[in-house]
């Protein structure tokens, strides 16, 4: 049997499902006294089912055609197919720290992938609890930089770039849906917005009202929409991160597209400074979390510098490689290649420290928040913690040009501490 | 009959092909023994043959599947398909100053256009023979405001910008033809490149040997490959555009994609300044080409002023309009709308003034070179006009960033005249 047209399914369809799909079945064996289905989804998209059978287990993740956060907000299934393309050509690049797919069907927008079992979890939560990931750093820089370099021009002929450019542009309402609440919203009237009242109303109301803010996120905007630079995340925040303390793996690339790179290195950037001035909220008797503050901003500090190495490795690795960006007859010369690094770096970095404050910021005064914040039940507490990151995010996005290292990022962020 | 695959047409087979095709035939009408054809491209790229009968006439361009000029160098005729999307779309928005097409045959990469009539003449021999045109800024700072401007993200919403991006990334192959004889082999030991030898050996090495020359060239590049602002006609020099002293029409639009606004202005710009400087090859004791020189410095200002008024002119008209960059709830209000546009313009002036120097640079030590230098026979004294129109592109390349006003660039090609 074939699923011909799209349904939703439940826990029993899934395991009808199953059944006539081979790549699945093979998966949990044939024993379905055994199986066990649960719905885990807890984002603002889709479903998300955890199947563990006699002899394996996988994740089934389905697309709906709406928002599951906001079901009057349609949305489309597509996005599944993208997923799925973005999920095999990372996972190509970047094994590690992707998970496997082992099933797509584009009609019933439905994703079979391997299921991270326990104890990963949710980096975001772990970072609410505490949790210190010593190899976090390392490994994210791992997956940025192979991710983004290996489908950027740097490495890819303009052929194969232009072709695969063309495929994602059809995952723009993905894009558009960015664009509107990470560019738009939180720079205007919505009525999507929201933000810890009343003690944000006027910082709120300052960001609508700062001209130098909106003429840097217009900018931020025109790149994202036209800068097709590499096969980027698109929503790299650190809810699309599961981790153990040795394991760290990249999920739920729905929004991937070609975009500009520092949209995924700021989103991860930007998030962690948000559970940086989340901190003090949870901060308590038995632990004043100012230990686990010095590690968020030890990791910030060596996500930007071990992905900044990396890369470099990987241009200098293949400087006589396909990439048509800087061809070796014209840039091989150990000086002229300092040069155009050092420049491209730069660049990168500041897009970095843009796109990073404007996901800070969408995340306070927009639609969408994070639990970092959200769990934090005392409102003015909460309001404090998101205040003091506000202001520099706002710092960053106006100021980026100005920084040239991520150390000076960092004293920013201890300057608007408590 | 039907032509169900390609072949190359002469002049006979041409009019067998008219005579089965109703909307050629309908034009000419159906006497035959008045026709005349008659080949007359001198492009690098394609045949073209004018077709002249009882009732009407017509242009007939085929692409064939390699450069005309270097038969060596295969070339897709699928370039014909985005050359009739591109004269259409340009057309549907400044049908003034594009000419009509009357057929298009995809099997046979073949366009059926309208035929500009004498005194029409390619604007580059209209600037050798030194014809001023005193509608020429008018003309093509409308088509250049109109074609790029509405098809940009301040008039598209980014759901048809993308759409349109994706269609154009098949016309990738002329863009890898520009990526390489405009932006990589000048500045590279290339066995295509060629000048005015041995007079300027030492000129096209010290262009291979600067760094910062290169690291600009390098940023350009990036853009051009990875920016799609506009649909860009692509390749507006001065030798694809004809003109009398009332019409100005641009043709040649095969190299056409979603990309950097300035690529366009800057051709135009930059080749009016190549005809400046071969000015003094041209002189002789009739005509000193002191008067036509002046001329040339005032409609290049008056092009990008033009451009200007025109470009925001448009913006300010659309700004409640589909356009998604600038909304109006975010970017209405005056001293905020003013602060965008005067960025966004002087961007588009550095991005000009960039490619346009790349373009002049081209076209002394690259590839394909241009009549406004090759009719100057001397060789001593067209180097000597051909490195002071390198100087002055070399400045604007390096440069660029400095300039605020057009009038600093008239006054820097001023100190570079002899």
């Amino acid at each position: 049997m074939e699923y011909s047209e799209f349904r939703p399914l439940d826990d029993k369809a899934l395991v009808d499902y199953i059944k006539v799909t081979p790549s699945l079945l093979s998966i949990v064996g044939n024993n379905f006294a055994d199986l066990t289905v649960k719905e885990v989804g807890d984002g603002n998209l889709n479903f998300v089912y955890i199947v563990v059978g006699s002899s394996g287990s996988f994740v089934i993740k389905q697309a709906l055609p709406y928002l599951r956060c906001i079901e009057t907000w349609p949305m489309t299934k597509e996005r599944a197919y993208f997923e799925t393309l973005a999920l095999k050509e990372h996972g190509r690049l970047c094994p590690e720290h992707v998970p496997q797919v082992y099933h797509f069907d584009r009609t019933m927008s439905l994703i079979g992938m391997r299921y991270l079992e326990p104890p990963h979890i949710i980096l975001r939560k772990g970072l609410i609890a505490g949790i210190e990931y010593p190899l976090l750093a390392e490994h994210i820089s791992d997956y940025m930089s192979k991710t983004l370099f290996y489908t950027s021009l740097l490495y890819h002929t303009t052929l194969e770039h232009k072709g695969l450019v063309a495929e994602f542009c059809g995952n723009v309402e993905l894009c558009r849906l960015t664009e509107q609440v990470v560019l738009s919203d939180p720079y205007k009237v919505s009525q999507f917005n929201r933000w810890t009242s009343p003690y944000l109303d006027s910082d709120a109301k300052a960001i609508r009202e700062d001209n130098t803010l909106k003429l840097e996120v217009a900018g931020l905007k025109s790149m994202f929409c036209e800068r097709a630079q590499a096969l980027i995340h698109g929503d790299l925040h650190t809810g699309s991160i599961m981790v153990t303390l040795e394991s760290t793996q990249v999920i739920d690339p729905e929004f991937a597209f070609y975009g500009p790179m520092g949209f995924d290195v700021g989103a991860f950037i930007g998030n962690l400074i948000l559970a940086f001035f989340a901190q003090n909220g949870h901060a308590n008797e038995q632990n004043d979390r100012q230990i686990y503050k010095k590690w968020i901003l030890r990791t910030i500090e060596e996500t930007w510098n071990l992905f900044h190495t990396k890369f470099i490795g990987l241009w200098d690795k293949h400087k006589d490689g396909p990439g048509e960006a800087y061809l070796p007859e014209i840039y091989n010369k150990l000086e002229l290649q300092q040069l155009v690094q050092r420049k491209y770096m730069s660049d990168l970095f500041h897009d970095t420290l843009g796109f990073g404050a404007a996901k800070m910021i969408r995340r306070i005064v927009g639609v969408a928040h994070v639990e970092d914040f959200e769990s934090i039940t005392d409102p003015s507490k909460r309001a404090d913690c998101e205040r003091r990151a506000l202001e520099v995010a706002k710092k960053l996005l106006k100021e980026r040009r100005k920084f040239q290292t991520i150390s000076e990022v960092v004293l920013v962020i201890l300057e608007h501490q408590a």
